[in-house]
């Protein structure tokens, strides 16, 4: 995490003004929260960034033309878990409608000013009824503690509840981010459902937020993968309000929000369905950042590359072949490969090393999920791969890929 | 199978003039057939196709720039199983050119007549004296009926040998085609390791012959997945020798050309690590037929299609959402979707279908590959996707996803 940001509680609803809640309307079978709500402060500038699936849900159009037509003002979303509302027909627009129309009402908000997120089976309508009898609650729950209710209320079938709080001094002023996230399957963003939120204290013209959330999402969010399945309704919004920031500290405060932004992407990643640990791929040494992102993402992604790692097999040259089938230029003979401090290969070769350890590494890494439930500490496989003398360096995260993951997407009820 | 094309025995060897022979040269530890050896009649043309991977083993190399430099002429081809000969630095040319040269020798060739292609564990050295030393009786067993033995000494993971022989009457002169392929895993080619051999016995001119085996590769080797993985080793070679054939004939040749291959990816498909059936996927209606092949490919390389798929879940959700994610415009409100004859979507939305009796559709086809062992009958599950009024169609190949496959590569000694 990026000087001067340290953690804080509250999730979303750390930064100042902000409020949140999360109740069960009664959407899901299982009776967990499946409602929830996020509140900005009046003067909210918000950016979105949306799934690049040609078949999207009602809600993501509904939210990316808001959005577009206001030039990026909105003050509430309420977010739905249950049904996606994706291959829902026109009747997925008309429910949209309806649900922000409902709690604009109830809020004292033009119904343009709230948006909509949805998540869970594609192609089951919304129950409206339930959904609609549900907003008095949900908006008499608001508060400034209710990030933790909030990010609850947003998850299917994670299986933990992903949220983080940063505080900094920026210029004697004091500043903090919020921020939540769900998804742990079709985790491929261009955006991933994974649905991410963000909230800031700091006023930043729309323009420029929407400029640094865009750059903080493609070192985040579409630097993960899960499966290589985009979702229909991957969205992810940033909302920020409040007394305008000197620009010096513009940068300082890109860099919090990447680090809210990575953090939300890395605990999707370790969530992953079936999976036992966090991969962290990084690739040095290639033609520019994006063909290294590239690789690194190639990587993460490729399943035998997954399987290897789940069977704790020091597996270089599936690591190196999926690196030379992501599109990229690089000479095979350059490639130098750590393990986290094994290193593997140099000059484009298997070198000799030490294969128990580099599996124990592997087991080690894994077990430490279970020993510490921040996905950021413990149980992290970093892998490093040095492809040349070039400028360009990429991160991405991804997981591994047990028979637990076929059970769980094999049995799934559609 | 095009007309007037009808199956026949023997293989690669099928074809008069060709010669083949399979041996255990000891190059496995298993004691399983490892070397093989194809030798085409004087006078032959051969079209390669490659892996596109930037990592590439010596012998792809060897391949490439010989029958560049040749402008297509080959007459034999050593294959070894076992190892990849990938990623072993400046060794793995030595050998591939020491193993060429010393087959020539004994086939009274010159060195660059003879091409050579390997499979195995990457970053392994051939152990050299092993195979130099089995190529006298490898050279001793070349038969007209070598065909089975060499199909069966090229595999390495796959669980059975992938032949066919073809036979026509084209105006009057009676033509046959052989082929015989490897592989199982690490398959998306562009070329998938993945190991394919033709044969012919028409005399084609080489740069018609590279055009017409170049259209069948797209429609065939470069329309399956089985895990999304291309390797440093793909290869398809494509021999033809024999009398002039009339022009006018060049089309059914092209299209018995095309089934052989379309066999042979689809057995690879089929023999995918932990399949339990061969998925075919029909998309029509797109904008050209290069869509409609990348969006056909899309969902059959689903995880999440693959596991449903497994699950004999008929989640068109899932279909519909990897269609959206191939980078093919069309409109989500004009797709249809089959399985087998069960209709899932119309207009973008689902429809009410028997869904126990769809199940059962899948769960018969995968239990009809017991029953019988031909890769191309009794196994398929059939989708087809209509995305508009578009000229586009294509088709793809691929298997479902298994815990099966998960415990093989986790469990694969590197």
């Amino acid at each position: 995490m990026s000087l001067p940001w340290h953690p804080i509680p509250g999730g979303l609803t750390a930064p100042a003004g902000f409020l949140a809640a999360g109740i069960t309307a009664g959407l899901k079978a299982s009776g967990n929260p499946d409602l929830s709500l996020l509140l900005a402060p009046a003067g909210a500038v918000c950016a979105g960034s949306f799934t690049t699936n040609r078949v999207r849900a009602a809600c993501v159009d509904l939210c990316a033309e808001r959005l577009a037509a206001s030039g990026g003002r909105a003050r509430a979303v309420l977010t739905n878990s249950g049904q996606a509302n994706a291959c829902t027909g026109d009747r997925g627009l008309i429910d949209s409608l309806r649900a922000t129309q409902s709690t604009a009402d109830l809020l004292g908000l033009a119904p343009e000013e709230v948006l909509i997120c949805s998540t869970g089976v594609i192609g089951v309508p919304i129950p409206m009824d339930i959904l609609l009898a549900g907003l008095d609650p949900l908006v008499a729950a608001l508060s400034p503690e209710g990030g933790a209710d909030a990010a609850t209320a947003i998850l299917t079938t994670d299986l933990i509840d992903k949220q983080i709080g940063l505080e900094a001094d920026l210029g004697g002023r004091r500043v903090r981010l919020g921020g939540m996230a769900k998804g742990s399957g079709m985790i491929h963003p261009n955006m991933a459902t994974m649905l991410g939120y963000l909230s800031c204290d700091a006023g930043v013209p729309a323009e420029l937020w929407q400029a640094m959330v865009q750059r903080a999402v493609d070192r985040s969010f579409n630097a993960i993968t899960v499966d290589g399945d985009t979702s229909t309704n991957d969205t992810y919004l940033a909302f920020t309000a409040g007394e305008p920031l000197n620009l010096e500290h513009f940068e300082e405060l890109e860099a919090g929000l990447t680090a809210v932004s990575q953090h939300l992407a890395r605990a999707i990643a370790r969530d992953g369905e079936g999976a036992t640990c966090l991969i962290e791929v990084q690739v040095e040494g290639a033609p520019d950042d994006a063909g290294a992102r590239a690789m690194a993402r190639t990587i993460c992604g490729s399943s035998l590359v997954k399987c290897a790692i789940h069977g704790r097999d020091p597996n270089w040259g599936r690591i190196v072949a999926a690196a030379g089938r992501a599109g990229v230029p690089f000479d095979p003979e350059a490639v130098a490969l750590w393990l986290g401090e094994h290193q593997l290969m140099a000059a484009g070769q298997p070198l000799v090393f030490d294969r128990p350890a580099a599996s124990r590494y592997m087991a080690e890494r894994a077990a430490g999920a279970y020993l510490n439930p921040d996905p950021l500490l413990g149980d992290t496989v970093a892998i490093r791969l040095v492809v040349g003398d070039g400028p360009g360096e990429g991160l991405a995260w991804g997981c591994d890929l047990s028979d637990q993951y076929v059970r769980i997407n094999a049995d799934y009820t559609t």
